[in-house]
């Protein structure tokens, strides 16, 4: 028996998104979020194609106004995206699940609340950067007397045998190297290398930063686990929260990635979040046919 | 002003396309069909994401029961595509628009017609085979006897400094390789080197074959301009008619291919057509906004 499901194509800055709303009708089958069914969907030549899947369903217990959940296309379930929290709000608002401006929301990794601007991108509260070696995990060399850190490479990957890098979590390892031309850099093999460095136990996300201004980068981001990716918002982050850690970049601060520009504003004390604001883009309207006997 | 285009997302063997149905219903905008757009729909992480577009229309003041139109991702009509083809036949006959099981198709290449079979495939008669070395266009080496041919690579690629090969033509140029053992075989590398040999002067599309039995085989393509691909139904064509012309495989014959299975059947006369026959594959229905302003 075949059930249809319907869904909705959404991405931010090309980072893209399969979003199902399980509030305004209820899903058409039960048991059907599978890994396998997730998996088959995500394929982009055999199914729909996506980076993850978006659940939006009715909070559960608490005062918030939605619960999202947030698939990898592997199947598992993850904490959070950046990029799919503005995709998520910017769902809820267009399609009158909600007609507030700041909107409460239970996620995986704790609450949070999206804000819409005036001109329909999203303001996501990314927490509190933290540099602390051990927060990220980092192991900076012993000779090291303070960021930046500089490590050495084995190989000379892209022609390199060191790098001098600063060292951020978002919530997720960070380094941030700063290059005097974007286009050309090696980000792949430099990218790879960091990410396996012994100085970073539980591997990094790599972002290659160009300093136009002090409230203007251009960044590449190596993925851990991904590769060199349109836009990591996590990895915008940690490069703007360095910059003014350090005292060269101002907030806000525009972030130019592959996919398109964000703005990063942050206090730059301790205790206050980080905020991203950027867009959020509708791409199409669906419907899959769900085998539920499969 | 945004009018809402329908549209269906299919795949044959992991080739996917668009599907737009312009005989059901009138396209919603004048002149919307424009290489941007189609580019724009063709995009795997801003857009739909598909290898062509499939343009269903009526017949064009001939007998045939539909016109049938192809256009690349990057917005460029061309002639046919085997696995469009097989997605096309099964559209029209389970969208109920035809309930023949021969159907007549004008494309741009000229009359085709396409079988349906009990099973839901498709049957298409993909034309004769021609082996002549002008009619590919290949220029064998000097000292060359006939088929099969030996030509040297320079570079080692793949650790190999020459391959045998037969050249066969399905409309586009083919050569066809034996090989031990598919999996592990430099595809790209040796793919590349004779694309670009200057044997072939229009390029070249390269199948590597494992033979199973005569009856059935494995194949591997680089796709000329494209490199290896899930699924090249004029490859899978190539590999069996040289097989047949050199006597060692027996018709109807398996090919599986990365992204599937087809079936191949050919008389191994001249003045006949070689005929292949496989799945095709609904994945969803969607609608996209088209902005007739833009």
């Amino acid at each position: 028996m075949a059930e249809r499901l319907a869904f909705t194509k959404m991405h931010g800055l090309g980072n893209d998104f399969m979003v199902v709303d399980a509030v305004s009708r209820p899903l058409p089958v039960a048991d059907w979020l599978t890994p396998k069914r997730i998996q088959g969907w995500a394929d982009r030549h055999f199914g729909i194609g996506f980076d993850q899947l978006l659940l939006i369903e009715p909070p559960n217990g608490t005062n918030a106004d939605f619960r999202y959940r947030v698939f990898n296309a592997d199947g598992g379930e993850v904490e959070q995206c950046g990029n799919g929290a503005r995709c998520f709000a910017r769902f809820v608002a267009e399609r009158g699940l909600t007609d507030r401006r700041d909107i409460r929301v239970e996620t995986a990794g704790g609450p949070i609340v999206l804000h819409l601007t005036d001109d329909d991108r999203v303001r996501v509260d990314m927490g509190r950067p933290r540099f602390a070696p051990e927060a990220i995990p980092f192991k900076p060399p012993i000779t090291a007397s303070g960021s930046p850190y500089t490590l050495m490479l084995s190989g000379k990957p892209g022609g390199l045998d060191q790098v001098t890098l600063e060292a951020v979590s978002m919530g997720n390892p960070h380094a941030v190297v700063q290059v005097e031309e974007l286009g050309r850099f090696p980000v792949e093999a430099v990218g790879a290398a960091l990410e396996s460095h012994p100085a970073f136990p539980r591997r990094v996300n790599v972002g290659f930063v160009k300093q136009h201004r002090p409230d203007h980068i251009g960044l590449r981001v190596f993925e851990r686990g991904a590769g060199e990716t349109l836009a990591c918002g996590t990895g915008a982050c940690a490069a703007v929260a360095a910059g003014i850690h350090a005292a060269r970049l101002e907030s806000p601060c525009r972030v130019d990635l592959r996919g398109g520009a964000l703005s990063i504003d942050w206090s730059g004390r301790d205790e206050d979040s980080l905020f991203m604001t950027g867009p959020a883009t509708f791409v199409f309207d669906g419907e899959v046919a769900v085998d539920a006997t499969e």
